[in-house]
């Protein structure tokens, strides 16, 4: 199937919204199996909007309308697709019904301009919407079925999966079984390096592989079409280990998962606690870990130590090593670790300190270079990286690679710096 | 003037990543006071990339096209291009000199297969590439000037306004004079709050004015087209001062400032220092102080006081307080400001203590209930909030809010909870 997707709004044309609903759609079609004929955007113009449509349903299969069904003027969406198609509007009256509840239900005074979201082309074919008072509808038009559902992202997500999909795939003459999908995350390896120890991959058949760089990770995206079935399930089982062992030991989650989430689990399943000293990190450590409903049971405290006053006072690391090796030196980073560690009374601490940029650089340490290091009951370990991004994405990679560096401790597996 | 769009990549109709360069164009073409006719988007496939930029040329005074223009065999757009146009490849032998010696000059191995980006359909205007070996290029059709420069986003940051914008200007018959730009950023207002604050803005003849939600933030952006001459400045300061009078104290900075950049800059000019304390925002006020450069100078330290026992112990909060008050409470608040500022010694001390969720909310403290308390040789103060978002946001509107909280400080206009 080819699918052409058509996104609305004024403001998207206008650069004021990103439209991030076509990029999700995609993800999901592309791992339905199926194409993307082209994905066209316009402002809320009934010509513009009329023309795009018949260009789409020319090169497609079916065709996914978003936007354009809030109750103001501007929102033309059903207007001008009832002009295209050359439709009368009828009203739903069980649905302005519904919606007459709804608005009293949440005490909103009701007003007549919101019974357009209640009117439909003749001959649609209402798609209910969960979240929202804007239902969608599909209509069929030269034989291609044309799915119009409302532009907010919440409700993109609720109405496509439950509403437009189930049809999309009675309309390519397949069961309606979710299929079975596996999301396998790395991170320290660049889209290259993963694309090259996959270079080998082939799906089998009723299987797609989607590859998202999502920076500083890469995640790799496996679908078995026909995830109901016992064959399916056990095809995607052996795909998942046989991409685990070419990329070990980069792979730290599946699906949902977050790298920080799954530090934390390890530490509770482990039942240790951590403190952590940021310097070039500024937080962002911190801010990770208790981004983690939870995060309070295993993270003890923090400290942002940006002085070399509070390095000292705060963590008890010796002015003679911070005037003899400097501030960013792998010996501070080690007297920072130990020091939170001692002053929290915790089973882990974890320190970074380096020079985040985009002054403060020397020959010897130029901007980016960054230490960190970690200790525990069985010793300490420290790290050099040297960084070459901007300020933002030099603490992005620092916070990052010091989560991961506590993962491989807590699972055993060494990591080097560069 | 009617600009259409085009981005071409597989990666961005499979959904792997997401097209930003073409809100960035919207956005741009917007503020010239031109209009969007459509945007596309279609994989690497000759006969999608020639259909749609038939589409295109048809209801658009000009076209833009970005992406495929790399070494590598799936980069078809300029053969495509010229297939459709009915026009020969030739090879620009000046660029592709220049190429080899870049190659040469970065110590990377040549091969011809690069040297497909010196070809050019004939009859082609070379637009150049300042930060990158794929040069773009214009060429007429229907009278209608179609523009194609690489995707790579850094690379179309600055091919458009150094190499596409100009030629658009003349194409539009305009001195190619850089339009006065000016935004204004609030912090405070929901966008409706916004748009009612500033419901009779009528912008003079020749300026363009843009809404930008970009969460928590609003931002207004003004736009002179005739940015050279005194009248036009004239008339671009007196709408900001119109807006601003308007917007008043939601204004905390313009262009390229940020909140915590506007924070930093106050504190320097006053000579003050800061240390903060957080709890429920976990690092996060401290990640984005320590995004300004130079913000050592200022944020003495931070620290991130989760468990009560590093409440009590690194700033003196009282057992009795957290214990008859919680560690949810203003008072604990106050406790934690005035506790990091006697710890640190610093001018100013600012705290926060919440509820982020999704769970560990009471009915007297549910969920999003957030106590903030900033201390200075003035006294104290403290702030409650109550937050309905999930536990990112919450954690978002918590930073925000504190930084400024310390900007009206500082500034000497108060800040009321809600």
């Amino acid at each position: 199937m080819n699918i052409g997707i058509m996104a609305i709004g004024d403001e998207l044309t206008g650069g004021m919204t990103q439209d991030t609903n076509s990029s999700y759609l995609a993800r999901e079609i592309h791992a339905e199996g199926w194409r993307i004929s082209g994905i066209h955007i316009v402002g809320d113009e009934g010509t513009a909007i009329a023309a795009a449509l018949a260009y789409l349903i020319k090169i497609s299969n079916a065709v996914i309308v978003m936007g354009g069904l809030g109750p103001t003027a501007d929102d033309i969406t059903t207007e001008a697709i009832a002009t295209a198609f050359d439709l009368e509007l009828y009203t739903d009256e069980a649905i302005l019904q519904r919606m007459k509840e709804l608005f009293t239900a949440v005490g909103l005074p009701w007003s007549d301009t919101n019974a357009k979201q209640a009117r439909f082309p003749q001959g649609a074919d209402v798609i209910n919407n969960p979240v929202g008072t804007a239902c969608g509808f599909s209509l069929l038009r030269d034989g291609v079925p044309v799915f119009v559902i409302p532009g907010v992202p919440r409700e993109v997500y609720r109405m496509f999966p439950e509403g437009v999909l189930p049809r999309l795939r009675k309309a390519a003459g397949r069961d309606n079984a979710a299929p079975l999908r596996k999301t396998i995350k790395t991170f320290g390896l660049t889209e290259a390096e993963v694309a090259k120890r996959l270079s080998d991959l082939r799906a089998p058949a009723g299987m797609t592989v989607g590859f998202y760089p999502r920076f500083p990770e890469n995640h790799i995206v496996l679908t078995a079409r026909n995830g109901g079935d016992e064959e399916g399930r056990e095809k995607l089982s052996s795909l998942v280990g046989w991409i685990e062992e070419r990329l070990h030991p980069y792979v730290f989650g599946y699906d949902d998962e977050t790298l920080e989430g799954v530090v934390y689990a390890l530490l509770r399943e482990k039942g240790l606690t951590l403190s952590v000293a940021e310097s070039c990190s500024g937080g962002l450590i911190t801010d990770h870990l208790t981004d983690v409903p939870g995060s309070s049971n295993v993270l003890e405290r923090g400290v942002v130590v940006y002085s070399n006053r509070s390095k000292m006072e705060l963590l008890g690391v010796p002015a003679g090593v911070i005037e003899t090796k400097g501030a960013v030196s792998s010996e501070t980073a080690v007297a920072m670790a130990e020091g939170i560690r001692a002053l929290a009374g915790t089973d882990i601490g974890l320190a970074t300190t380096g020079i985040a940029g985009p002054t403060g650089g020397t020959k010897e340490k130029p901007v980016g270079t960054v230490f960190m290091a970690i200790t525990d009951r069985d010793g300490t370990v420290w790290r050099e990286f040297h960084f070459r991004w901007d300020r933002r994405r030099n603490k992005e990679m620092t916070a990052h690679i010091a989560l991961e560096l506590l993962r491989r401790r807590l699972t055993g597996v060494d990591i080097h710096g560069s």
